[in-house]
C-alpha cells in the first residue's frame, strides 16, 4: 500500500512511537496524578516530558498551558465556545475545516455573530480582509494554519500581527502545520493553538491538544474528576486540570511525546524540506499529464504536503476508487469535512482527490501515483 | 509490584489487547469514515465491530447507539450537558464523583435545579428517597452503579423502574460497573450508560462511551468533522457521527473492543464471581487485625471489588505511600475525586486507602496485602 493520505493520520509512525506505547500498556499504565505509587508517578512524569517537548517545538514558555485533547476537534471547540458569549463577533475564513465552521454555527445559535472572510480560488486569505472586517465587538479571530484540501499556507503571523494590535484573541488550527512547519507562538502572536497528535506530530489517533496563553480564562468543556482538589464540588481552577477532567490517554500521550521526540531530533526544517520537495516533485509531474486540474498555490512553497486534482470531469469518489483497488494506493475523495473551502476552490459539486505526504513517502512512490493518474486519465 | 489500582486503571491488559493495538498501528492505523482506501475501511469495520461487542454485553439493541469518548467523564458531560436545560431539575446522591457533581455544580449557575439525595454511612441508596425527591421538573436522575470509594452497590434496577414509571430519564455512571456486573440496559430501565474503556473493560486509557437510548436527543459537546454530510456547515444528525466529531482514537478503540472480547469469552459472572472472592477473603482478613477501620458495606455481595480503609488515625496518604514504598503494594488514599462520598461516610477529613481490584489479582497478593497492613497497624 502506498500512504497518500498523511493529512488525515500519518502513517506510518516511527518505531520509538509504538515501543514508547507498549513500554506504557505493559510497565506503567495507571492513573497520573491519580496516586502516588510508582506507576501513576511514573504516568505523570511521562505526560509531563509531553508537555515540555510540545512547548519547546511551538516555544511555549510554560509546559503547564498545554493542553490534551481527543482531537484537535475538541481543542478547536474548547477554545471557540470556551471564549465566545453572545454578542461577541468572531472572524474566520472561507476555507475553514467543519471542525471550526460547525462549532461557530452552533455558537451562532445562541447570538454569538460570525463573520466569514472570503479567499480566493487558490485558498489564499489577504490579511487586509481580516482588518476590514474587524467590530468593535470582535473577540476572536480564527484561521486555519493551512487548507487540508488544497494545502495553502495562511498569513498567520500577519493575522497574528493585526489580532495583537487590535487586542483580538487569536486561534491558529494548525492540524495541517503542526510538526513541519516551524511554529512560534510568540512570533506569530498566537494566543490559542489547536493541534492534533496522530498527522503530522507523528503520535497515535486519540491525541491532540490546545495551547492556552496564560491570562486567557476558558470556560472548560467538560468538568469532572481532576485528581486535583477532590475536596471540591466545583472545578478547580489551575491549569492543566481545570481543561483535563477524567482520565487522560496517558498510553496515546506517551506515543505523542515519542513522535514529537522524533521531529525535534530529525529537526523540523528537515521534514519540511523533504515534504516540500515531494509536492513539487508530484506538481511538476501532473502538468505534464493531460486532462487534469490542479488546485490551489502553483508553488510547493506556498503549501503544505497537500494536493488535491481532478481528472476532467471525473467523479473523485471513483479515481480515488481505482487508485485504491488497481493500484494499492491510499487517497482521500469528497469533501474532505471542508465544504465550504471547495466551495471556494470550486470544487464542490465534484470534490477532488487529495494526495498528502508525509515524512516517510518517497519519489518512488510519487512516480507511481503519476503513473497510475497517467493511465487513468488515458482510459477516460 | 502488586497493583491493587484497579478502579483508576486496570492492569496489566490482557495480551490480545496489546496485540490489537499493536496491528491497528502497523496494518491499518487510518482514518475511519473518512476515505474509502482499504486501510479507512479496515479502520472503520474495527470501530463497529467494538461498538457491536459493547452492544452485546449491555444489552444493547443498536450498535450505532454506542457513542466513543475519551473516558468515563466526557461520558458523563455529554449526557448531562446534553440533556438539562435552565428550569429542569435532576436528582443524584451523594455517594457520586467528581465527575457527576462538577457538571451539575457547572448546570447549576445556568439556571438547572440539582437535588442531591443522602446515602447512609455505608453507601447505600435508599431507592424510595429518590422516589420522594422527584419534582414535576424533574428531567433527569443520575447515580452511580457503585462507588469508587466504598463499592457500594446502587440499586440501579429499582431506580430505574421508578424513573421509567415517571417518564423521566435514566443515566447510570458505570464507572465501576461495566465489565464486572451484568449491566442490562433493557432490564434496567437505563436510558445513557456512560462507561469507562480503561477500567474493567480491560481496554486501553483514551477509552469509554455513552450507551443513549434510541429516540433521546442531545445537544452535542462538540461539533467537527464527522466524514460525513461533509457538505453541511451545521452538525449532522446521524447517530453515531452527531457525538463523535474528529478523528476516532481507532488504536484505543481497537484495544477496547479486545478486551470485551476478553470478557464476553471467560463470562461476566465468572469475573465477577473471582473479584467478588478476593474481595470476601480480604474483608474477612482485614477483620482479624486490631486498629483498621473499614468503609462500606460488609458484605463482598454489596460491594464492587473496592475496599476503602484507615489505619487508626494514620494519615491515607502515609499509609499508601508505606503500601507503595516498603511493601510494592499499588494502592490510592486520598478522597478519589468524591469529596462527597466521604463526607456521607465520614472520611473526609482523612481520606481513605483504597484497595481495588482486577481480574488479575490473586489471593496471594491479598496475602501480602494483610501482611503489610499488620506491620503497619502493630506500629502505629
Amino acid at each position: 500500500m502506498i500512504y497518500f493520505d498523511n493529512a488525515a493520520t500519518s502513517w506510518p509512525k516511527p518505531e520509538n512511537v509504538l515501543s514508547a506505547m507498549e513500554k506504557c500498556m505493559r510497565e506503567y499504565g495507571a492513573n497520573p496524578g491519580r496516586g502516588g505509587h510508582k506507576m501513576a508517578l511514573e504516568a505523570g512524569r511521562v505526560i509531563f516530558k509531553a508537555r515540555e517537548s510540545i512547548a519547546k517545538l511551538f516555544n511555549i514558555k510554560n509546559p503547564m498551558n498545554v493542553i490534551f485533547t481527543l482531537n484537535t476537534t475538541e481543542a478547536l471547540n474548547l477554545g471557540i465556545k470556551g471564549l465566545l458569549r453572545p454578542g461577541d463577533n468572531v472572524i474566520t475564513t472561507s476555507m475553514e475545516h467543519n471542525s471550526v465552521i460547525r462549532p461557530l454555527k452552533a455558537l451562532e445559535e445562541t447570538g454569538v455573530e460570525v463573520t466569514i472572510v472570503n479567499c480566493n480560488q487558490e485558498g489564499y486569505l489577504n490579511p487586509d480582509d481580516i482588518k476590514k472586517a474587524i467590530k468593535p465587538n470582535t473577540r476572536l479571530i480564527v484561521i486555519t494554519f493551512a487548507s487540508n484540501v488544497t494545502g495553502t499556507v495562511m498569513p498567520v503571523e500577519e493575522v497574528g500581527k493585526i489580532a495583537r494590535e487590535k487586542g483580538i484573541v487569536f486561534m491558529v488550527d494548525a492540524a495541517q502545520g503542526a510538526g513541519i512547519f516551524d511554529i512560534d507562538v510568540e512570533k506569530m502572536n498566537i494566543d490559542l493553538l489547536a493541534f492534533p497528535g496522530h498527522k503530522a506530530l507523528l503520535g497515535p489517533q486519540g491525541t491532540g491538544g490546545l495551547f492556552i496563553r496564560e491570562g486567557i480564562n476558558l470556560k472548560p468543556l467538560k468538568e469532572g474528576g481532576t485528581g486535583s482538589s477532590s475536596e471540591m464540588i466545583t472545578q478547580p481552577d489551575i491549569v492543566p486540570d481545570k481543561y483535563e477532567s477524567g482520565t487522560p490517554n496517558t498510553v496515546g500521550i506517551a506515543g505523542l511525546s515519542a513522535g514529537v521526540e522524533f521531529i525535534l531530533e530529525k529537526g523540523i526544517h528537515n521534514i519540511r524540506r523533504k515534504e516540500e520537495e515531494l509536492t513539487e516533485y508530484m506538481l511538476e509531474g501532473l502538468k505534464e499529464i493531460g486532462n487534469i486540474k490542479i488546485y490551489g498555490p502553483k508553488s510547493a512553497k506556498d503549501r503544505a504536503a497537500v494536493i488535491s486534482i481532478n481528472i476532467g470531469e471525473m467523479d473523485s469518489g471513483e479515481v480515488s476508487y481505482i487508485l485504491d483497488r488497481v493500484y494499492g494506493i491510499a487517497t482521500r475523495a469528497g469533501l474532505h469535512c471542508a465544504g465550504l473551502a471547495h466551495r471556494t476552490i470550486g470544487s464542490f459539486n465534484q470534490g477532488t482527490v487529495r494526495f498528502s505526504f508525509g515524512y516517510f513517502n518517497t519519489k518512488e512512490e510519487v512516480d507511481s501515483a503519476l503513473d497510475a493518474l497517467r493511465n487513468i486519465a488515458s482510459e477516460v
